[in-house]
């Protein structure tokens, strides 16, 4: 039961203090929530006030199910691009069947999410290597901020690919509207600043810790503050500014997700990749906070903690949500102690719902733009090209195409694009592994590469070292490789083959090693293994290959090497 | 320049003896190849000649541009199959449109052979894993088996897989014609019979060795001429037995395969798919046959060897083409030498088509198509599924489901199923590497699995043996255990991973290993690493995450412990 719902292993102790510092916690969050998850929203293509019911319910569900302690689940900045890239190319942007769209995706992102959370199928998420979602994460900030011009110059365009998008914004450029792009750069200017120069200034004033760092996140809403009152008191949407306008005051609204199955179908694909790139984003955060306190994060639990907060939000007029980032990093600095810091930040949320949606009126949609663009570029790190290019080219590949396919083709063409290239190198790799001759170190038992080291050798006995697990992939690749050496060298009487770094064998190699064998013997050569690992010897000798394998498994090389040598002389005697 | 053409190898010292063996291997195997080669045309669905055809220009190329010495290149009958359904799925049976995408099926396919061997990209062929293969060619098998059925009943079927097939025979049972019907029978029985029982025959005549070895590999000879003359006797064809008909006499002609971009979309993957079977085919019978007489097979220049066979095929009338299993073994048991046996069998083949089509006239289907069961159904062997159950779970599932998809989806379906689960099966263990926890076995270097023996641990060093190269599928499993292991015992302070079976860490593992270093620092513990192999090595010095590393890199895990402790020990004074 607690397994399912970790909700009575923190709730259990819960006392005072903790109360205090979740409370704490919770104000803080919602303030910076409340610009944030409206311009989510509009990145994601939908009404200002889908943000904040995707950061009420959600919420109060991963409190319930999720294992971390700081984790703040909501709307965030790459799935919201997913959100609308995904949605966009099924229904047009503005109608109703876009927003019953973003209530579907979050469903089946829900489903998924939890299924594989029962099925513990959470290592799927594994195949996403590093490099593709740094590169994805990059190019995705590039094209998150790139959505969000047209806003900063009130202007239209649409896309989601880099040509698109620039195409798009080309061909209005003559538009652009002179006081929106004065308040859209004015504002991303002041956020830059407060993001780089505020902290030090309030340094210099004597200004530092908690307090310093609560002002600074505050940002975002004194820009708001600003220029929604600006726009109010000069009427600045008369004169071309697009605003947010009427947001309804109400409670999250009960909605159903629609359930046609041509729309599942087009949006099943999407929703697997948000659901994944998702889970990724937000384990990494909850791993990264939980190990500052030595607490634990259990990966498949998670998926249920996401799957349940997807849900919710699909039945609370809301849209595909994960553990963001920057709200949970805030969380954690702020103090927040429990899940239930979650709670209260709903409760906030809730408030500002039913309350303050009216002061939104007049909130121009450039500032929120700013806001996000602002937020997004700090995700921007070409370094990991650098870092990937000195350490591996296979990986600087693998960067270097999710970057360009995400940029040139979109989100989920990119990610998809990165996975197949990175698992195909990884096979690559290994079909080809490295493939050591070794000879003895002289006066010792050691044994290693012929071509580095100054060893001692048989003529009549060749010893390879495989440094890889042998299955399909390389199976032939090592049959070549001996039916190559030792046709070069008509003296051979011996292969053994060290298998110190074979971690497994497969069917498929288990037969070429038969097969091996059957050929050596034609040539009167016989085969010997040493050193072979307890997993893999159990898997052989429930196999026939031991009984009719043409020479010995030794225990160790330097035996297999001294009953050799000796059995030469013997027979040369 | 003797890469590219091996006949500049083989042909420098060819002599009499060479020419005389070649000479007799050719005349054994032109008279097996004739039957065989209108049997397969039948089974692709093409006009018989088209059979003769293939045989004789691929043969010649390949004598110049493969490796083998023994290999008879020709149709097959699994290559066969492949082409009757990959035309099937687009061209009606029959029509001009038919012939002419055989042509550029076998176009396609040598292009593509050509290219991977000119970019030396023979490994690809290492992905079809020996259950996957051995799955495919017993449900290729069965499916071929039932293709001729309707000749051996004299109905009309088609389809390309189970349920199709035994529909369409179904549907049409009624029809059966009881001449064709004993006709067949007659066929298939004396085949099996000449297959099992007439070598112990020979035997107890007296008759052994390389007689009885060719009396039995003429039996679908002596089939085809008895039948032949009974029909035509007869006049079987006027009660409604299927003939051969008219063959024209003639050299294999000039033909040119259509360049239609649409049909060369829809057969891409079919060309894909019979190019690679083909070659693993083809390879691994060479390879079986070099290994005999020590020879050497390389299999870059078998891909090129195989897509001039091809290409020559696509502009003589022909169809794809590979390296048959059948012919070759013959061609080498009758005492071949050199690939010059292939060109002298293409003469014999070219006096067959220009002279002797006329005697095939008469010759009914259902005597061809048992020469195809026979041949087939021992192909068919199930002992696979019971051999790769008794060794691996996994290998077990690929040879389960490729065999099943094969049967009722149809063979590149089927085929493709494979290769997908088994890459996936292996994604799936390498993402769950064995972890052993080790300590000390007293008074020993040798350190062992904490669990399966009785050895020495210090409570405060936790040493990790992963046995598994670290890479982005198993990166975060490493990070999920080693935070698991530490979380449930807050007197860890040194955590070892012990490397010795680690033979690659990709950048992901990197990250993950930095991501880790830096989690138990901020828990107040130690990482360190033990026996880190050499090319390893190498790469993590070209990276900071040596600079960074709380712990150190040890030469040996007893140095590490040793270490560890004195320091434990020093801490505590």
């Amino acid at each position: 039961m607690q397994r399912y719902f970790p909700i009575l292993d923190w709730g259990r102790t819960y006392n005072k203090t903790a109360l205090t510092n979740d409370l704490v916690a919770a104000v803080i969050v919602t303030i910076m929530l409340i610009p944030q998850s409206l311009a989510y929203a509009l990145l994601a293509g939908l009404p200002p006030e889908a943000g904040i019911y995707a950061s009420i319910v959600p919420i109060l569900l991963y409190s319930v199910f999720g294992t971390s302690r700081a984790l703040a689940v909501g709307p965030v900045a790459v799935v919201s691009l997913m959100t609308a890239a995904a949605i966009g190319n099924v229904v047009e942007q503005g109608t109703a069947g876009y927003a019953a769209a973003a209530l579907l995706l979050a469903f089946m992102s829900g489903l998924m999410l939890l299924g594989l959370g029962l099925l513990r199928l959470g290592f799927l998420a594994n195949f996403l290597s590093h490099p593709v979602i740094a590169g994805f994460i990059t190019a995705s900030g590039i094209l998150i901020a790139l959505t969000q011009v047209k806003h900063l110059l009130g202007i239209d365009a649409h896309g989601h690919s880099l040509p698109a998008l620039l195409g798009s914004l080309g061909a209005h450029l003559g538009e652009i509207n002179p006081i929106t792009l004065a308040l859209g750069v004015g504002a991303t200017g002041f956020l830059f600043w407060v993001r780089k120069g505020l902290k030090p200034l309030l340094h210099r004033l004597g200004i530092r810790g908690i307090l310093a760092d609560i002002l600074t996140k505050a940002g975002p809403v004194a820009a708001v503050v600003v220029t929604t009152l600006l726009t109010a008191g000069f009427a600045l949407e008369s004169r071309g500014v697009a605003i947010i306008g009427e947001v309804p005051r109400a409670l999250p609204p009960l909605t159903f997700p629609p359930i046609d199955m041509a729309l599942i179908s087009e949006l099943f694909m999407p929703a697997l990749l948000i659901s994944i790139i998702g889970f990724v984003e937000s384990i990494s955060v909850a791993q990264t906070l939980a190990a500052k306190k030595r607490q634990r994060i259990d990966p498949d639990q998670e998926l249920i903690g996401l799957g349940a907060a997807n849900i919710g939000a699909a039945f609370t007029g809301g849209y595909p949500v994960t553990g963001g980032f920057a709200r949970s990093v805030v969380n954690y600095d702020v103090g927040a102690e429990t899940p239930a810091a979650g709670a209260f930040t709903a409760v906030g949320l809730t408030i500002a719902a039913v309350a303050l949606t009216p002061l939104f009126y007049f909130l121009p949609k450039a500032t929120l733009a700013a806001t996000i663009v602002v937020a997004v570029l700090s995700l921007v790190d070409f370094s990991i090209l650098r870092k990937a290019w000195a350490y591996s080219k296979a990986d600087f590949a693998a960067v270097a195409v999710t970057i360009l396919i995400t940029l040139l083709a979109g989100v989920e063409t990119g990610v998809s694009a990165g996975v197949a290239l990175s698992i195909g190198l990884h096979l690559f790799h290994t079909s080809r592994p490295h493939v050591a001759e070794v000879g003895r170190v002289p006066g010792t038992e050691h044994f290693r590469n012929i071509h580095r080291h100054d060893v001692e050798c048989d003529p009549t006995i060749v010893t390879l070292r495989v440094d890889e697990s042998l299955y399909f992939a390389n199976a032939r690749f090592l049959e070549d490789y001996i039916y190559a050496r030792v046709a070069s060298a008509p003296e051979i009487r011996h292969v053994v083959l060290l298998c110190s770094a074979v971690n497994a064998i497969d069917f498929s190699a288990l037969e070429s090693l038969e097969a091996i064998d059957a050929r050596l013997s034609d040539m009167g050569i016989k085969l010997h293994l040493s050193e072979v690992k307890g997993p893999v010897m159990d898997k052989l000798e429930k196999s026939h290959f031991l009984d009719h394998l043409s020479g010995e498994v030794f225990l160790s090389q330097d035996r297999a090497i001294s009953a050799l040598a000796r059995s030469g002389k013997a027979a040369a005697e």
